[in-house]
């Protein structure tokens, strides 16, 4: 079965944005954008919340990952502005346990907080990725919110690059 | 001048504790528990919030770093349980700021948020050191409270351990 992998940036304070989804707190230059563009190889799908999403549409970018299947999860978004992208109106947790039994490499979960949250309810979140940016907001849109339970994580892999940046990769423990 | 040290152990997302202040989801053994312990001599003096004082108090606790001089910062505590252990309840800042100021090892700031996020609102805090735990709370007690404006951190140490624990050490930019 396909991985699905929550593959995210985020504060050494566990936000993956402000409060406005705004990240560009966040370098987007050095070795660690290099692996990352890298790491996108690995996939062939990627999923998105509806704010996720939004970020790139406030800058006009309706297909922010072109190489991959990209899906949408929104309960309010009609029709979506890209033909490339799809929406996922209903029954989101089945779509996704569907994806992942289809042939085919992992799956990239790039956000937002909702989404996660209601993936790790379900138990469809197989690893979680977390480039940690050495800076500290205090607020923001937080990589999760209550799953009602704790989640417990294998550690399986960590990098430190010399912009300060430091690659945590876990698996989920079920 | 000394340095104080915001030195706690945090779940990968952020936080120091569940909601009601306890945080024995986190491990108590192992190599990393062994180094904290050693580098608790590096210090001299500890400061700590008026809730995190209690969650040692609530296990009847009143003395939790006997080799350290220790400071509760709280503006309702009325007297100290400990006679080893000072309340500070006014002027905290500048109580700190005379404190760094005398001659000594480091000081270390072991909790919790409400106390953090003022230190930090001050610049006192010079560097951050955290104990990430392989595991997601998704609420609780966060490391700190919005600052009003970010903070930039230096990456000047890190250390995994076989337990999953990341020990990530940072500088605070001024």
């Amino acid at each position: 079965m396909r991985k699905l992998k929550y593959h995210v940036a985020t504060t050494l304070d566990g936000f993956i944005a402000r409060k406005d989804g705004s990240f560009d707190c966040f370098p987007t230059e050095g070795e660690h954008v290099a692996d990352y563009l890298e790491s996108l190889k690995s996939y062939d799908a990627v999923l998105m919340g509806r704010r996720t999403y939004e970020v790139g549409l406030r800058m006009d970018v309706t297909d922010p990952y072109p190489l991959l299947k990209s899906y949408v999860f929104s309960r309010t978004m009609k029709k979506s502005p890209n033909g490339r992208v799809g929406v996922v109106a209903e029954n989101a947790m089945e779509v996704v346990r569907k994806l992942k039994e289809e042939e085919g490499a992992d799956i990239y979960l790039c956000g937002g907080a909702e989404l996660a949250t209601e993936l790790f309810k379900e138990g469809l979140i197989d690893e979680v990725i977390l480039k940690v940016n050495p800076l500290l907001l205090g607020s923001g849109i937080p990589l999760l919110h209550d799953v009602g339970r704790h989640i417990d994580l294998e550690l399986i892999g960590s990098q430190v690059y010399s912009s300060g940046v430091v690659l945590l990769s876990y698996r989920v423990k079920k």
